[in-house]
Formats: structure tokens, C-alpha cells, sequence
């Protein structure tokens, strides 16, 4: 069964009139690096569309990238490829793969652990050792640091184009390097959880923990729930915060839980920023609870 | 004569081979929520040109979206549907609404003044408000709040591949929301406005005055013309400075007049940020005026 | 035979299918200078590739612009044209023009040094001054500070649409204006040259001594070489430091040589700032030599 999904998810990707390659990196947007990416997929094939997911993933941090690139991936069409480059490792023998995802979509990565949260929250189908002798732009067989230009953004192009196919690109490649990912879950009463990210912009917190809890549990929007966040065990926060659709069901200032644009419930000031406020973080060491207030 | 002008703008649009969707928002670049639009607006259709105005308009500044939205738009050919999220109001009651301008481009956004420098200096031939049940991504039902990929990327991408039309996204809207505007004019012989802007990258002063006056009052290039700059009838700034072609027309340091690209007097240092060196704001209480030396 | 090269070029160009029109400036992504352009550019011609190269060059460093063009250009298809716009001159004499390539390419700028790089390390064939009446946006003529939009993205757009051709932009323009560059160079046993840019993100140092070098010297990889920075002739910093293949070969916080993406030899910290640690700049005055450890 997983290889008759496999075969239809590739040949969708093979109707789709025109492939696009959507590029993430941690090099910023200053300099010509990127550019350079765009100009080897081009060249492979002027019919792509090339696509830029962000460039902005803070230097070195594998797990924003794979948090990143599952918050966007799914809104692209099946078939699309995702290039990441995000990699410490560049010049050592981490491996260069190619991710099928259950999805349909492909991702060509360093294998650091950019397929964490794909692999948690969407599922990974099948995973190829890139042949970096194969599969590499012509004359750049001298350069060791910048395989997402010279491997990456080119396999990536050719996948994209067809000129090479998923099984072509190498052989199987069995374990994918996995971060360590606590899951949102209910215990008695009270959900628990991980601040899975802040959304940089407002100062959000998103939680891994389903709104789906909410139903199971009944509480309906408009309830207070008490929050507590920890580091290492250390409470930083514990406030009965209201359940709300939107921002503006409270004041100016005033924090709310909501739930974010994927179903996971987060924690925010309307018009501030939470994370800024009380000082929280984001990653290993840090807990959410929420539980009803009796 | 607003029916057939209508009518020959949406056929025009009608024909232009490859429709463009342009994004703006106050979302910045570094996480995956521009791309998630992006993506959703791709799978509308593949045939699709998808470009961004700015995404680092500052947080929840509608009046600067506004002002960016009119400094762009005109550049693109007619047809070209913009889509600007800057929702501080999402999740409450305020509207989703497209606007047809005479210039014959489509803008998809929240009804909280976005439309208010477009309304002033380009014209609005009509607004529809969005049926929000037909017109959203199929299965974002449960998510409140991020209306810029599930509402205005799918709509404005539809709009662009013609697959719903402008008349159908719901019904008539009659009075959009409009900020404040003072307008720039001739008092006396002193010219005066407000200033619109601040040209961020230099540091430059935009305003809304006309260089029309210029021409009106008699005034060549090469004239030294008196600048009052005043917060809430505070003279924060006063002294001669030089109508110039160019910032190249002083030294290194010294302030002109100039007529900016969009035909406004601007006043700046040249090669140095006017707006830094005098703590010059814009918006609301501030104000500009410009009378010949005798 | 110069000629000939050049008309196959331009044949070439004329034979791609798709072109692109790759934009630089400093003009920063927050307000809608780019945009304008790229509409520009689009109503010139809907079947263009839009694509940016970097808008984050500092303001007015004609010196960084003109090494991030060598940096990305080469690796797009020949007949992309690139239009770069870092111009403190704008409304002064300097002349508008364009280049065509070595390499096939045709950068539209203004002239006042940003060819200098790619004249040094791809080389010019010919470079035309360009009309500005008749290469100019309809509408514009009133509009003297904003040239990247009405001349510059309109004749780029133009150029690779072919609705102009190379030689009808303008007549030949002799001596395109270069700023000095140092040579990298091997002087006895002791490599010489400049620190020709600083990868921003990581804080690495890119000289501009090939690699070439090495082999010519009979430096093997895993060799300690003493480097010696200086800044006006006062020394900055003096270690050996060792020739690596990649970033992991030496611990985090160490320092490193390597080969960078362009081949040429650059000096890093692993998972740190070179530059930052220990202060270094670019440009002028700041010399950089290895030396094998005796």
C-alpha cells in the first residue's frame, strides 16, 4: 500500500503543468547567495517557479527550519519542492537526502534533523541519499561549503524539472536524523505541552497542542483557563488567561489564548508581545500547562 | 459612464494573459506565513505571477499600508490584484472587502483603511465585501485568525485566474473605511501639508504637496525657500533650504528640496538621514510648510 | 574575433525562451521602491522572470554592489539581465549604461563603479550609454531622483523582452568607471591580498586570493598556515591558523582556512563571527597574508 501511495504521489507530481522550488535557508537576504540558488535552478530550467520560503531562519537552529518549512509546506500543491539549508554540518560526512513526504511533497536537505516536524505531523513516505557524484552543478567539484547552491538548489531543480527522478537521485537512506519533540497531550485535568515557537513578529507563543483538546474536553470559548509556563522546572507565568476567537475580544495589553492559523492553541497580548513581557522562550526545558479554573 | 468605465476595466483585466498577485502585509520575512499564502494562491492556479509589495510594514500601522499600497500600485498593469493584511482587527466584525480603482486594479483587504491613500489619489470605482463562507480555502473553517492566507491570498488569487469575479465575491459596500487625510495646498504664499512619510532607507521627508505648486507659484530650481517643520504647533525645524534636481546639487551633509518620484516635495540631507538628525515624525500633529525667502 | 563573440552572445539571448531580469539596490525591502520597479518591469513584458538579487547592499557602497554582482551573476543563464541601482548620484552627470558580459550577461547601471568586479574577474565586452529620451518610462520626465524605476527597470525590461536591442540603447561608452581593486597575489612564499568582503551572516573574512595558489605552493589541506592581518600597516591579528575542507574540522569557537564558494581562501570561526571576534573590516587600507608555518 505505501508503495501504490508512493507511485501516485510521484505521478502527480509529474501532471503538475509547472514545478516550483521554494528555497529556506539561515543566510539571510544581504548578500548574493541566494540569488546564486535562483540562478543554478533557473539554468536547470527556465520553466520553474522559484519560491523563497525565508531566508531568516536564525543562524544554525535545525529545529526552527523544520518547524518553518511544516508551517508552509502543505499550502503548496503536491509535487512542489522544498530546498533547506540549514547546515552546520557542511564539509563533515552528515549526508545530502531527498524527502517524499505522505503529502506528496519533496525535501532536499542536509539530514540534521530539518524532517523532524514533517515526519511528526505530515509523515515521511520514503528518504534517498543524494549520489553527490551524480548529482552535482557541473564545475563545482572544488567547493566544499556551499552545497545549497552546487547540490541542493541544482538536485532540487532537477527534480523539479523531471530531469531526474526521486528513485535516480540515490539509494535508500533508512534513518533520518530526528530532534527530540515533546508531544501536547492531556494529563487528568490539564494540558501539557511545549512552546513549539514564538511568532517573532507579535511576540506570540505557539504551543504544540491541539485545539482538538478543547472539544474533547468541552470547554467552549469565552472560558478563563489557567496558564502556567515553565523553564527547568521554574514557574515564569501563572495567570487564569480567556479562551478567544480573536484578539479583540480582549483590551489593549490584555493576554488571551487563541487558537493560531494551525489549530494549535497559542498565547498572546492583544497589540503586545507576550514573549517580550514575561520573558519566555522557546525549545527544551520550557513547559505550558492550561487547566480549567475551578 | 462609472457602469461602462467599470465594465472596460474588468474586461481588460479579463484579457491580460498572465494575472499577478501582489502581497503586502506587516508579517516580516522570517517565518513561514508569507510562503503559506504564496502557496495557497499557487494552488489556485499555476499560471499565476505572485510578487510582494513589502511585508515589513510596521505592526498593525494601517495608515503606512495605505500610504505603500499607492506608492506601488499604479506600476503594475491594470488587472493586477493586490492583497494587504494588515488586520489588527482580525477575528472582530470588521469586513473583508475588494476594491475595484479606476486605475482598474483590484485590492483585497481588510475594510480598516488600507483604501485611504488609493480613495484620496487614485479613485475607487466600487467595493464589494467578501462573502466569507463561498470565498475561503476549503477546510480552514476552524482557524480565526489568519484571514491573509485562508480569506484574502485564496480570494485574490481566484480574482487573478478569474475564477470567481469581481461582482461575486459579495455584495455592494458602501463606504469604506477612511484614515484622516490633510491635504497639501497653497495658503498665501506659503505652501502647506503634511508629511506623509519617511523614506526609511535614507532618512528623507516625503510630502504631500504637490510639486505642481512649484510651477504655479513661479518658482525655479536653485531657489532657497524657508522650511517650518512643527509637532502639535511646536517649530521643531526652521531654516532656508535649497530647491534642488538632485541631492547631488549640495555637499555631503547639507539639506535640499527635491521632487521625490512620485512628484511631492521631499526634503532630505544628502547622504545622511534628515529625519534622524531633527527627530522628525510623521503622521497625525505633524506639520510642513514652505514660503519663499524675501 | 571580438565581434563575433559578442553577436553570439547576443544570439544566445536572443534564443532563450524565458528572460529574467534579476534587480539590486540599497533601497531595502520596507517600503515599495522594488515593487514599483517590478511593476515596471512586468507591464513592459507579462512573460519576464522577476527576480531580486539583493536589496539590502549598504546605502551608497557602489564597492559591495559591484561584488555581490560578480558573486550571483555568473550562475544565472547567459542573456539574464541584471539591473543595479546603488546610486548616490542620481540628478548629477553621471551617465546611465549598459554592459554586456564576458559571460553573456547585461547589467544596466549607473556608471560609477559597479562594473568593477565583474570588468575585473569576467570581464566587459562593450558597454553602451544609454538614451535616456528615448529609454525612459512615458510619464517620467518630471521624476529626476528615482531612475532605478523609470530608466533602469524600464531598459532592463526592455533589453530582455529584446523590444530594444543591446546597440539601440545608446551609443558606445569607452571607459566605464572602476574603483581600485588590489590583486591577490604570491609574493616569495607569503600569499597577498585584500579582504574583499565579510559574509555578513557568519562573519567569515572572503579574501580574494584564489585557491589556485595552493596547489601551485603544494599546500596541502590539514596544513597550518600563519595568517597576518593589517589595517594601515598596524597589525590586528598573527596566528597559525589550519587549511580545512569544512567547518567541522576544527572544534566550535575555533578559527579556520577554507576554500569559500567562489574558491577563493576565507577565514572563519566555526559557529562564531571571524570578523566580530577579532574586528575586521573591508576595503581599503586592510591587507590579509598566509604564510606556511616553518
Amino acid at each position: 500500500m505505501k508503495a501504490r501511495l508512493k507511485n501516485e504521489l510521484l505521478q502527480a507530481h509529474a501532471w503538475q503543468e509547472r514545478k516550483t522550488v521554494v528555497f529556506m535557508s539561515d543566510f539571510g537576504s544581504s548578500d548574493g547567495a541566494v540569488s546564486a540558488m535562483h540562478g543554478v535552478a533557473n539554468a536547470v530550467s527556465n520553466h520553474l517557479r522559484l519560491s523563497d520560503l525565508t531566508h531568516e531562519i536564525p543562524q544554525f537552529n535545525i529545529w526552527e527550519a523544520s518547524y518553518r518549512l511544516m508551517q508552509a509546506m502543505t499550502y503548496w500543491a503536491a509535487g512542489t519542492v522544498f530546498v533547506c539549508v540549514v547546515d552546520p554540518g557542511v564539509g563533515s560526512d552528515r549526508k545530502s537526502v531527498v524527502a517524499l513526504t505522505a503529502s506528496g511533497h519533496l525535501v532536499v536537505t542536509p539530514d540534521n534533523g530539518t524532517l523532524t516536524h514533517i515526519a511528526e505531523h505530515v509523515g515521511i513516505l520514503e528518504v534517498r541519499e543524494i549520489s553527490e557524484g551524480a548529482n552535482r552543478l557541473a564545475g563545482s567539484q572544488r567547493s566544499y561549503t556551499f552545497h545549497g547552491r552546487d547540490v541542493y538548489a541544482y538536485t532540487g531543480a532537477r527534480l523539479a524539472a523531471s530531469l531526474v527522478d526521486f528513485e535516480q537521485v540515490g539509494p535508500p537512506h533508512s534513518k533520518p536524523v530526528k530532534l527530540k519533540l515533546e508531544k501536547g497531550r492531556l494529563e487528568g485535568d490539564t494540558l501539557v505541552g511545549a512552546i513549539d515557537i514564538l511568532d517573532t513578529r507579535y511576540g506570540s507563543l505557539w504551543t504544540n497542542i491541539s485545539d482538538e483538546f478543547l472539544e474533547e474536553m468541552g470547554i467552549p470559548f469565552g472560558s478563563m483557563l489557567r496558564v502556567t509556563i515553565s523553564k527547568d522546572e521554574r514557574i515564569v507565568y501563572g495567570y487564569p488567561v480567556k479562551l478567544c476567537r480573536g484578539f479583540t475580544d480582549v483590551g489593549k495589553g490584555e493576554p488571551l489564548i487563541y487558537v493560531n492559523s494551525l489549530l494549535n492553541l497559542g498565547l498572546a497580548l492583544n497589540q503586545g508581545s507576550f514573549a517580550s513581557e514575561y520573558g519566555i522562550g522557546t525549545g527544551e526545558g520550557w513547559k505550558i500547562t492550561f487547566s480549567v479554573v475551578s
